[in-house]
């Protein structure tokens, strides 16, 4: 079957639009996960005590809020990249860096946000248990908040991997692809 | 520069190597976790009370055990399915579908390994943590065992990832690789 005759242009919107929604759910995962508080009460026989916990009062979400900045920063440039190159018609990495740069750093990105996620996804889901365990419940809101960032990152890991299948994809364009490592 | 004589052969061999590291360290990682236990000791006033806890009893490390299982039963197939190569000189998998295979494959096991691994540390980070502030000492061994295994598989996945760049890579081999979307 003969590809549709838009398949030259076609790609080119789609990894756009894939980069500005990855850009989007990061953005969103970031503004949830940095405003994400609770104030813990504690009682010492008559005394009470609030205090109040924060984003990264837990080290995952540390790790988390890192990943979210690695990504963001990775896809505002190649938003801006991909934009570069339907105003003007051409690249602004030229030759097969194009190529290695998208292929290399798509990869890179989607590893970095998939253990985000899953770090993000771990740490609350066993903190989560602990604190119902201990009946604590004023934590219960925090949590949450933590599972709807890693969930948030999660689809923008998805956008990354998508976006890694097609750099991989585009590997045969390289001018040099025959110098490249053929396994097997 | 001429690439070496060994060219068509040497990628075979160090794809079958990667893949039989990568399935030792998910095997040491397996039995580090699966025998990962301890015995917390809790005191109520007179009475002593011993609890034995498994790897199972942190949620966490039951998706690293499922990550790693996905991880060994894909590595025990493609170690077979090289060795097959390498014995009979052809490929057990015939026409782009070894290509396919290969890369689909060692990407989203690259993934799975990545997320058990980032999960597994995340959880054990903050568990560990919150013990060290209720002082439970008692769960040092247990936490730094998960550490060890969590370890272990975030080795098995650099294997995975470094697969995953050699069979990107072998994509242009395909014979019908002028139909696949090349982006931009």
């Amino acid at each position: 079957m003969a590809p549709p005759p838009t398949s030259t242009i076609s790609p080119i919107i789609i990894t756009l639009v894939l980069k500005i929604l990855m850009l989007v759910l990061l953005l969103a995962s970031l503004v949830v996960l940095a405003t994400d508080t609770a104030t813990l009460s504690l009682s010492f026989y008559t005394t009470f005590v609030e205090s109040k916990i924060h984003f990264d009062d837990v080290y995952t979400y540390r790790y988390v809020l890192a990943s979210i900045i690695m990504g963001l920063v990775y896809s505002v440039l190649q938003t801006a990249l991909s934009l570069y190159h339907i105003a003007t018609g051409k690249r602004l990495i030229i030759g097969d860096g194009a190529f290695l740069v998208d292929f290399y750093g798509d990869k890179v990105i989607s590893y970095v946000l998939a253990t985000g996620s899953a770090a993000g996804f771990g740490a609350t889901k066993d903190l989560k248990a602990l604190a119902d365990v201990t009946n604590v419940d004023d934590l219960d809101d925090y949590f949450d908040k933590a599972y709807a960032s890693a969930s948030l990152l999660l689809f923008a890991f998805i956008c990354a991997a998508i976006l890694s299948v097609f750099s991989s994809y585009a590997l045969p364009k390289m001018v040099n692809s025959s110098s490249t490592q053929n396994p097997a």
